[in-house]
């Protein structure tokens, strides 16, 4: 077999570490596998060097700044090829430029475009275990560019798709996927199989297991993906198509965001054009609104309510008072907002084919008297907006509600 | 004028002298220069990357170590680009792999081929800064490497050499080349200007600013270099093909290095090979055997003596008892050593034309009792061995007799 093994920051945080994870690539090359590593920057090293740009400049999208953080993997990659061959196995590092992992121009958030996998197919073929840096690529001029937070994900899985691997092992400090967060609620579950489009949900709602990009990556090249703990042999959480997710479940996961904050605008004219004209400032201004509501006319009036993220509330209401104050008022008198809001979703691929989800879960919110203040649905998701203090409650009524605890095969159907 | 300055460790030590070093780059540019800076990496950041390896393999000439320690370079050329942009100028960073800086593959020594000074070019006619990792190269297959300890100024001469700069300033902690050790005579006194072949064997006799292979660098493509320091505006000193240095003085500088070893093996037969013989097994464990001097031979024996490394004298002894017993006894009893010796020289070209600096030089030692033990001499320079606890003194009886602390124009003839 051909397996691609991606370890993050925790995991090479320590020379300590990086043995240990140098004994795990050799004993996978030492049952027959062909083995290509990929790997991040040492815990802390990335923050570090950040922290340095900072203390100059604090464009974080610069050129520059990806030429300074791109030496931690940099450095990650050479020392776990050196502790490979201490350890009597042959390694070789690869660093973007050197595996040709090409990108666009966007510096600190750059895609990847292509990748030639031949330098590493060489290696490979020689015996050795290939090295990758993740988390940095170049552009066509051959500047240095890097993927953003957790890249070396989508590094890892990039890298499993242009070989052609039969798997990408991303390995973490936790051993794969839950049902939930096991701090909120203590019985949430190991998930075996999960489907990339139920991981995408589960990803973009908080799950910070696997970036969302290495999702979205695996999905369209068909890289089966399997996250699990870099500190045991355990099998983790296989990340598949969904015909081969052999869960036949509804719910797959409950998750809770913390991360936005509510607005209201209210009295605005019942006419067409007003939610365009309310948020092209917005968008403008580069503001993700996410969840919208707009209430039924009344009088002539309406109010809409949406979500932005939370460090970008004040900015929004600020950019509405001076660029619509004909809609929300010269003072933005009109406008209210909320921060002590979180949105709980469940997520499952059998939503598809499954009535009454929704109706379950106001349901059990309701019983426990939770006020639903927005709601939006996906083919495989339903989210709700709550007051905060709700977060934990709502997600462990919604978790025994659906059974999540209990494995698939023993749960009573919703 | 198109200028390349070199920046070392310390002047890049922080964040608060970059921001000074980039104000001077800056400076530069603004009278009109096109410039182009090399900056080797923070002060200590090279040790800590080495020490970082060693914790896991102790073979410094290691591929995967030239990756690790050439991440230095390329933080400071990124932190230094962004603090020239950062006070209003224009700046580019260049790697070794960006401006082809071509070696040969021997890693951590390795030694530039060629360099593709076009990308420099076009920065510099854009109106950038041309910022440039020093220390750091790529071989022909695109595998990083690294020059040895102070690579950068080597990387300095030749991006200078390259684009056919006006002048490679060195920047440095001290103002420049002293006629000796200021902190061993008081009024030692700054050299104005000194050829290359001078600056040469004042580099390898321990004056420390400049790295030999950037002066021999240099002197082959007749690159003026400006020793200066990067704590003033003052002139330091200029080193020149030897018909332009101005100063026609028969003595440059005098200099002292403890560094060395004394080895004697005594009762050798007096027949032909011998040398060879004791030589052989020393080269073989690559242990430089410097200055060589053999006595008389007197009934048949003949002594002989040399000077090794301090460090290599320990494992010479051990080697000569056990490659050579016949020549210098089962347990070594022909062998005799002392580590207590230094070497003192004077350097001059105008020793070329000019009689009796030998003579002067065995005179003033001898008029402090300062016996000889051993005597070496090439075109421009005279070393004596002499024992360790006169080195100091030595050195000042030199450096009056020879007049050095006056200027050249005020010097009495030798």
């Amino acid at each position: 077999m051909l397996i691609v093994q991606k370890y993050g920051g925790t995991s090479v945080g320590s020379v300590e570490r990086i043995q240990r994870v140098a004994a795990r690539c050799l004993a996978t090359a030492q049952q027959g596998h062909q083995v290509a590593v990929v790997v991040s920057a040492m815990s802390g090293e990335t923050n570090r060097l950040l922290s340095l740009t900072r203390q100059i400049h604090d464009d974080a999208n610069d050129r520059e700044v990806d030429v300074i953080v791109s030496t931690g993997e940099q450095v990650s990659v050479g020392l776990l090829a050196l502790a490979i061959r201490k350890a009597g196995g042959k390694a070789r590092s690869f660093l973007g430029h050197q595996c040709k992992i090409v990108t666009d121009s966007a510096f600190s958030r750059a895609r990847i475009v292509s990748i030639d996998g031949q330098p590493i197919r060489d290696a490979l073929a020689r015996g050795e275990i290939a090295v990758i840096a993740g988390f940095q690529g170049v552009d066509e001029s051959g500047n240095i560019t890097t993927l953003g937070r957790g890249g070396s994900d989508t590094t890892g899985v990039a890298i499993a798709a242009a070989l052609g691997a039969d798997v990408c092992e991303i390995y973490t400090d936790v051993d794969g996927v839950y049902t939930t967060d096991p701090n909120v609620v203590a019985n949430a579950r190991k998930i075996d199989r999960i489907s990339y489009e139920e991981m995408l949900e589960l990803a973009s709602l908080g799950a910070k297991v696997l970036q969302i990009r290495s999702v979205e990556l695996g999905m369209k090249y068909g890289v089966k993906i399997h996250v699990r703990s870099s500190f045991s042999d355990a099998e983790g959480t296989w990340v598949v198509p969904e015909e081969s997710a052999m869960e036949k479940v509804v719910v797959t996961g409950v998750t809770v965001t913390k991360d936005e904050a509510k607005i209201t605008c209210e009295d605005l004219p019942d006419t067409s054009g007003v939610a365009a004209t309310l948020f092209a400032p917005l968008a403008d201004a580069n503001i993700s609104v996410d969840m919208i509501v707009q209430n039924q006319a009344y009088d002539g009036t309406t109010d809409l309510t949406f979500t932005v993220p939370m460090g970008d509330r004040k900015r929004a209401v600020e950019i509405l008072r001076e660029k619509v104050p004909e809609l929300v008022g010269k003072s933005g008198e009109r406008i209210s907002y909320d921060d002590d809001i979180c949105k709980v979703s469940v997520v499952g691929v059998g939503m598809r084919s499954h009535a009454g989800i929704a109706k379950k879960m106001f349901q059990l919110l309701g019983a426990e008297n939770i006020n639903i203040q927005l709601i939006s649905t996906s083919e495989i998701k339903i989210s709700c907006v709550i007051a905060s203090k709700y977060a934990e409650l709502a997600v462990r009524v919604l978790h025994e509600g659906f059974g999540l605890a209990q494995p698939p095969s023993e749960r009573t159907s919703v």
